[in-house]
C-alpha cells in the first residue's frame, strides 16, 4: 500500500491534538450535565426524505447504500438513506419517535459529528463536530428557555480555552413583522435577498428588492436600514427606541421587539472580559426555519470564520399532526472552531500521552518487577506504561521525552526505587505504593498560545 | 410528519439507557489511559478500495456519495467512499499517513461507531460502537504485548458492571504448522472449512475436507481433533503436552505452540471468579489476516451473542513497501454488548438525567432567586435545574420525580432555603453556597441486575 493522503474536508487529528478535542468535548459535556441536559446519539443515516423536508440542502446531503444492495429484496422500496447533516433534524425525528417515552420539558445534549458535502475551505468541512443543547416541550414552551440556552452556552464557552466571544442576537418576528409593517407581501424573497448583505452588498440588494422583489424606493430603504442597528446588552430601552424610530408598526414587529428585550436583558451580566452580548438586526440565520430569538456567535480576532455557534426558537421543532412540539436550541461547531485554531498552534497540549510514567525495564527477565510498579500506581489512578523494551536507560529515557511524558521510574538492584523528572533531571527514591505526581502532571495540560494572530 | 419508526439495525438508546453506555464508555477510556493508550478518531469513511483489500467483506460495505455528485467535477474519477466496517483498516491507514509524525511503538485506543449492511439481529447491527486498542511498532513488535493486551482488555471488562467474561487464546502459526505438519498444501481452505465446525457440524466439516479440499482419512481426522483441544490456564504444560501427543511435527506449530504458551502463563494470574483464561484450539477469527496470536472473548451467560471481544497480532497490520507495521489488538463490541443488556433490564441507571437538584420556582416575578440558587450550587459541581415553570410545588416534585432527580430546593418567602429528599420526603434547612448532596447522589447511578437470564 502507497503512502495514503489526506482526504481533503475531513480533518484527522493527531493525538496531541485529540488531546486538546478530547478536553474540549469533556468540558463542553461536563457543562451541559451542570445545566441537566440528558445526553443523546442519534444515529448517523436518516431517510432522505426526512432531511429533504428542511428543503434547500439538498446538493449538501452524501446519501448511502449497502454495496450490494439489490433491487428485489430488502432494500427496494425502502426510503434511501442519508448521512445527517446537523444533529437539529435527527433531534426532531428522535423526540416524534419517542414522544411517548420522554419526559417534557425534555432537555438535550448531542456531541456527534456530522457530515456535508461542501467543498472544502477553513472553517467548513465535510466531517464535523458538533455540540447541541436544545430544549423541546409540548404544546409551549415558556420563553424563559430562551435566555437560559444563551446562558449555558456562553458558560460553556467560557470554560475552553478560547479567545473572547461575541453573541450577538435577532428575533424573526421583529424581521417578519417589520418588513410586513412596510407593505411587504413576499417577506421570504425578501428575507433571502437581504440575506446576500454581506456578500454582495448593498447596491446590489436594493437592486434585487427593487427588481426581482418589486418594492417600492421606501420599503428598499427599510429593507437596508434595519439590518445596520445593533446595540449593547447595557442600551436595551434605548434600541427599543431606536427601531420604533424607524417608523414602521406591526405587532408582530412589537412582539418580537419585546422578545429580543427580554433575551437581552437577560443575558446582560454574562458581559465580561471575553464575553461581549449584543442586539444585531442584521443576524438572520439565512433559511433555516426559526420562528422567534435567534443566535450567532464570533469567535474575537477569528470572525472571518463566520458564526461558530448559532441557533434558535422554532415554533414547531417537530409536529405528528395532533401534537406539536417547539424547541429552542444552539449549535457549537466544534470541529470549525477547534481546526483553525489548532492549525495555527494557538492551542496545545503538553504531551501526546496521557501517561505520566514510564517504568524502566532492567532487563527483559526482570519486566516483572517493572509490571508490579505499573499496577501499584494505576491502582491509584496514575497513567502509567511499561518500557516497551529493556534498551539502555537513556533509550528509554528517550521514549519518554518523545512523548512528553514527565516521569521514568527506575527500580533498582537493591529491591528500592528511584523516579527522575526528566525535565528538571532531578532523581529521588520513592515508593510505588505511595509516590504520585503532582496534580498539575497527572493528565496533559491544554494551553491557549497568547497572541496568536487569526 | 407522521411518527417515525425506528430503522431496523440502527440502535438508539433512550436517555437513561444512554446513561449506562455513556459510562461504559468513560469507563473503557479511563482504563486505557491508565495504561497510556492515545485516543485518536479516524474519520467515518475511507476510499472503497482501502476497504475492500480485506478481501470477502465487500457485501457488507456501505458506499457514501454526494446526492449531486456529477461526473464532470470533483467526483469524477476519483477513489469512491465508504463507510468503514471496523476500526482497525482505518488505524492502518492512519498509522501509514502519519508514519512520519508518530511515535512507535504507536499505543492507541479508538472508540467509534462503525457500519456493517448485514442482516440485523440479537448481537448483529448494522451501526455499532467498537472500542479498540492496538499497539504498533516498525519493523518488529516485541512478543509481550501479546500479553499486555489481554490483560488490558480483561482489566477494562472487569471493570463494567458485565457478568463474566471467559478469555479464549489460540495462536495461528500453531494451527497453520499442525496443517503443515500434516501435509496439507491448502491451508487457508481448510481454515475456511473448519471454521464453519459451529454451524455444519464435524461429519459435515470432513465431507467438505475429503471431497472440496482432497484430504485423505487421516489429515481430515487431524484436522477434527485439533480444534477439540483446549485447557485452562493453570496446565500450560499439561497442554503442551496434549497438542504434541496428536503426533504431528512441523516448526510452525512448536513456535505457535509456544507463543500460546506463553500468553496463557501471561494471563494466568487474570483469573478470578469473574475472569476464566483458557487456550481454545477451536477459536481461529475465521477470515481475518491474524499472524499469531488471537483472542475470542465470551461472556458468561450470553455465549449465544458469540466473541464480545476479538483480536489478534498482524506481522504486518500496515506496511508501506519499504517499512512494515506489526501489531496487536483487541476490540470490544460496545453495543453488540450493552444492546441485549439494557434490552432485557440487566443494567439500569438511576436516573436518566444528570441532574441532582431540580430549584422550585416560587413565581415567575421571583425566578431570578431560583435561578442565583442553581448557579450557586452549580459552581461547586452539583447539576442542577431550575423548574420549567412556578406551578403548584406538588407539580414542580414530580417533574423531579418522574426523571429520577433526588432532590427539590425551596426558596423560602423569608430568603431561608430547604431541601428536601422526595425519596423519602425529608425536608431540611440548607445553604446554597455550602449544601452537597451526599457522594452517591450526585451522578446517575448504573446498576447491573442480579441473575437476569442471557
Amino acid at each position: 500500500m502507497a503512502r495514503p493522503t489526506p482526504l481533503s474536508g475531513f480533518p484527522e487529528l493527531l493525538p496531541a491534538d485529540r488531546v486538546v478535542e478530547q478536553q474540549v468535548l469533556d468540558s463542553l459535556r461536563a457543562t451541559f450535565e451542570l445545566y441537566g441536559f440528558a445526553g443523546i446519539e442519534t444515529r448517523a443515516v436518516e431517510p432522505l426524505s426526512v432531511l429533504l423536508r428542511k428543503g434547500e440542502i439538498d446538493k449538501e446531503v452524501y446519501v448511502v447504500r449497502r454495496l450490494h444492495a439489490d433491487d428485489t429484496g430488502e432494500d427496494a422500496g425502502g426510503d434511501q438513506l442519508a448521512l445527517h447533516f446537523d444533529l437539529t433534524v435527527p433531534f426532531a425525528r428522535y423526540v416524534l419517535e419517542n414522544a411517548g417515552r420522554l419526559q417534557f420539558p425534555f432537555r438535550r445534549y448531542q456531541i456527534q459529528k456530522v457530515w456535508r458535502g461542501e467543498r472544502p475551505q477553513e472553517g467548513r468541512y465535510r466531517e464535523f463536530l458538533q455540540a447541541d443543547i436544545d430544549v423541546v416541550d409540548r404544546d409551549t414552551l415558556a420563553p424563559h428557555h430562551d435566555v437560559e440556552m444563551a446562558r449555558v452556552m456562553v458558560d460553556a464557552l467560557s470554560r475552553l480555552p478560547l479567545p473572547g466571544v461575541r453573541l450577538q442576537l435577532n428575533n424573526r418576528k421583529l424581521i417578519e413583522g417589520f418588513y410586513r409593517g412596510l407593505g411587504v407581501d413576499d417577506v421570504a424573497a425578501v428575507m433571502r435577498v437581504v440575506d446576500k448583505l454581506d456578500k454582495v452588498g448593498g447596491d446590489e440588494v436594493a437592486r434585487q428588492l427593487r427588481e426581482d422583489v418589486g418594492l417600492d424606493d421606501a420599503q428598499v430603504a427599510g429593507c437596508l436600514r434595519l439590518p445596520q442597528l445593533s446595540s449593547g446588552a447595557d442600551d436595551a430601552a434605548g434600541f427599543a427606541q431606536r427601531v420604533r424610530a424607524l417608523g414602521v408598526q406591526h405587532p408582530l414587529l412589537e412582539e418580537g421587539l419585546a422578545e429580543l428585550v427580554a433575551v437581552l436583558a437577560g443575558c446582560a451580566d454574562l458581559r465580561s472580559e471575553r464575553v461581549d452580548v449584543v442586539a444585531d438586526l442584521s443576524v438572520a440565520r439565512g433559511l433555516d426555519y426559526y420562528t422567534g430569538t435567534v443566535y450567532e456567535t464570533r469567535l474575537l480576532g477569528y470572525e472571518h470564520l463566520g458564526s461558530i455557534c448559532s441557533g434558535g426558537r422554532y415554533d414547531a421543532l417537530a409536529s405528528d399532526g395532533s401534537t406539536t412540539y417547539p424547541g429552542v436550541g444552539i449549535s457549537f461547531g466544534v470541529t470549525r472552531t477547534l481546526a483553525p485554531l489548532l492549525a495555527r498552534g494557538a492551542l496545545t497540549a503538553s504531551r501526546s500521552v496521557p501517561t505520566a510514567v514510564v517504568v524502566a525495564v532492567v532487563d527483559e527477565a526482570r519486566r516483572a518487577d517493572s509490571d508490579a510498579v505499573a499496577a501499584a500506581l494505576r491502582a491509584r489512578g496514575v497513567p502509567t506504561e511499561v518500557s516497551p523494551s529493556a534498551a539502555k536507560f537513556g533509550k528509554q529515557i528517550r521514549y519518554a521525552d518523545r512523548r512528553g511524558i514527565p516521569f521514568v521510574w527506575f527500580p533498582q538492584d537493591d529491591g528500592g526505587h528511584e523516579v527522575k523528572d526528566i525535565r528538571s533531571g532531578e532523581q529521588v527514591p520513592a515508593d510505588p505504593a505511595t509516590w504520585t505526581p503532582p496534580e498539575q502532571d497527572l493528565r496533559p495540560v491544554v494551553r491557549a498560545a497568547a497572541d496568536t494572530p487569526g
